[in-house]
C-alpha cells in the first residue's frame, strides 16, 4: 500500500503525542521518521518506528531527555546526550554543529551517550540544506569483525558526508560493512543474492547470499583491511572527543544498544560552484550516479504517489492509537 | 643495500641545498622524505625523489615557493600553496591546522594550488606527535574509475587518520582504490598476485594481476560504490573548501599533476584513554592489527639495520651530488 507524507507524518506525530512526547519533539522525531521513508530508507523509517518505541518502554530511551553541553573550547563543543530520542538528538548536534560553523568557518559537536540516529544521512541533509559541508558519524554495538578475526570487535560506524550543490546535494551515507544489516535484510527479503561478496557463510567463504551472512554475523568491512581500519579510527575519535562509550563497552543486545557516542562536523563552503562542475564532469558518462542522485529520484517519486508501506507495518502503527 | 637514516638524511639534504633549497626548507623536505622510507613506504619516499626532482625541473614545482593564507573564517582557513614542495606545503598547513585547534578546539585549513604530498601520513604523526586527532586528504588526477563506468574520472584522493595514543598512534593512510598505484607496483615487481581483487584486466574481469591492472587503469575503489563515493565527496569538499581545483581539471600526466587541493583538520582530544581501552580490546583477538602499528615495526628495524634502499635508486641520488 502507499500513504501520503502528510498522513504518515500526523501518525506518526499522534502515536508519539500519545507516548508523552512534548509537541515539538514529537513534530521533529516525527518528521524525521517520515522523511526517512519518503527517501526510500524504510529499513530506518517505519519499519524501525516498533523498535524505536520497545526502546522507549525498555528504558534505553528518555523521551524527555535533550542534550546539555558539558565542554566548550570554541568551535568544538562536548554534548551529553543523556539517552534521549537518538534523531532528535542528532538532529539538534548537528545544528548547533551549524551554527558554530557560522561563526567560526567549522563547528564540531560530539555527542556522548546517545541513542541510534536512525538514518544517518538525514544530518548531511540538514547541514547541506543550510548551504553547509556536513561529516557525521555514529559508533554502534559491536557488529563488525576487523579484518583477521571472526569476532565482531568493530562497529559497522555509519560515516555520512553531504556536500550543498543547487541541483541537489550529494549526500554519501554508508556504513562500514560492505552491506548494512537493513540492505542485507532486504536482500533476503527480495530472495535476490547480493551484487558482490558480503560477508563469509557458515563454513568460512566468502558469500552473495545475504542470509547466509545474517546466520554467521561475519560481514566484510568496506575494502577488507581498509574499512576495518577506517572503522575503527571513527570509533576511537567519537569516544575520545565525546568522552562517551567506545563500540566495545555498547551492549551488544540491539534493543538494549544505548549510550553511543557520535561526531558532527559542519563547514562553511566558499567555492559553491565547485560542486556543480564536478557533477557535470561525472554525468558525463552515461550511467554513473553521485550518492543521493537515487535518493532525489525516490522522493519525488514517493511524494507523488505515496510512500510504500507494508500492510503489517501500517496496522501494528494503527494499533498503538487504539 | 641498507642505508643509516642519518646518512639518507645527509645525502637528500645535500640534493636540495644543491638545487637551491634554503636550509629550514632542505631539512624539512628531507626529514619528511627520510621518515616516510625509514617507516617503509619506500614507494613515496626515496623512491619517488626523482620524479619530484623532474617535477622541480619542468616547472611544476616552486621551491621558494611558501603558503599563503587567502581568508580567515576563524577556525578554518583558505590557503595558496602557490606551487611549493607538496610535502613543505602539507607540513606547513597541518601545523596551522594544530595551532588553530589549539585555540578553538578544532582548525581547518584548506589549501589550493599544492603539489603532491608525498606520504599522506606523514601529516597524521605530525598531528597524533602534537596530540592531536588528524584528519586530512588530497586530490590528485583522474585515476579512479567511478563504479559504473571505465573511464578514470574520479582521483584515488588518499585520506588519512591519525589518533594519539601513548602506546602508538594509530595513523590510517589510505587511498580510495582498493590497492594504491605503488602497491600495484610493488607486488607486480615481487611477482605475487594480490591478496583480493584489486581491479580489472583487459577483458573487462576483476583480476589480482597486479600487472594486468596497471596495463588498463581500471582499478577498483574499496567497496566498489562506496569508495567511489567516498572519493567523490572528498574531492568536492578539497575543492569547494580550498577554491582550488577539483580532479577533473587536474593535468592527467603525472609530471604535470600540479595544482592539487587539499584539506587539514586537527582536533584537541579531550577523552585520551579511549585510544589506549580500544586497542586493548581489539588486540584481545590474536593476528588483528591497527593501522599504524606495522609501521611502528619497520619503523624500529630499519633504524636499528638501517633502511633497505635499492642500489639503483642510491647511485643515482649520488650523481645528483656530482
Amino acid at each position: 500500500m502507499r500513504i501520503h507524507f502528510q498522513e504518515l507524518f500526523d501518525t506518526l506525530h499522534r502515536v508519539l503525542i500519545k507516548t508523552g512526547f512534548t509537541n515539538d519533539r514529537a513534530t521533529l522525531s516525527s518528521r524525521l521518521f517520515a522523511e526517512t521513508t519518503r527517501d526510500g530508507v524504510y529499513t530506518h523509517g517505519i519499519n524501525r518506528f516498533q523498535r524505536f518505541m520497545r526502546m522507549i518502554e525498555n528504558g534505553s530511551i528518555d523521551i524527555h531527555a535533550s542534550p546539555e553541553k558539558v565542554v566548550s573550547m570554541g568551535a568544538l563543543e562536548k554534548w551529553d546526550g543523556r539517552q534521549g530520542p537518538g534523531n532528535i538528538n542528532a538532529y539538534l548536534s548537528m545544528e548547533r554543529a551549524i551554527e558554530l560553523a557560522k561563526t567560526n568557518g567549522i563547528g564540531c559537536v560530539a555527542l556522548a551517550n546517545t541513542n541510534h540516529w536512525m538514518r544517518g544521512g538525514s544530518y548531511g541533509w540538514q547541514a547541506a540544506d543550510a548551504g553547509m559541508i556536513g561529516i557525521c558519524w555514529t559508533n554502534t554495538l559491536p557488529n563488525l569483525p576487523p579484518w583477521g578475526a571472526d569476532k565482531p570487535l568493530l562497529g559497522n560506524n555509519p560515516l555520512v558526508i553531504a556536500v550543498p550543490r543547487a541541483g541537489g546535494h550529494v549526500v554519501l551515507d554508508m556504513a562500514m560493512s560492505q552491506f548494512s544489516f537493513g540492505a542485507l535484510e532486504s536482500y533476503r527479503e527480495r530472495g535476490e543474492p547480493l551484487p558482490v561478496d558480503g560477508g563469509y557463510d557458515g563454513d568460512g567463504n566468502l558469500t552473495r547470499d545475504a542470509a547466509a551472512i545474517e546466520e554467521t554475523g561475519r560481514v566484510l568491512p568496506i575494502g577488507f583491511w581498509k574499512g576495518s581500519g577506517l572503522s575503527l579510527v571513527l570509533d576511537m575519535i567519537a569516544a575520545g572527543l565525546s568522552g562517551g562509550l567506545a563500540t566495545h563497552q555498547i551492549p551488544v543486545e540491539p534493543e538494549l544498544e544505548t549510550g553511543i557516542s557520535q561526531v558532527f562536523i559542519a563547514m562553511n563552503i566558499s567555492a559553491k560552484d565547485a560542486a556543480d562542475r564536478i557533477i557535470a564532469d561525472l554525468k558525463s558518462v552515461d550511467g554513473v550516479r553521485y550518492p543521493g542522485e537515487r535518493t532525489l529520484d525516490l522522493r519525488r517519486e514517493n511524494m507523488e504517489k505515496g510512500i510504500p508501506v507494508e500492510v503489517q507495518v501500517w496496522d501494528d502503527l494503527q494499533r498503538m492509537l487504539v
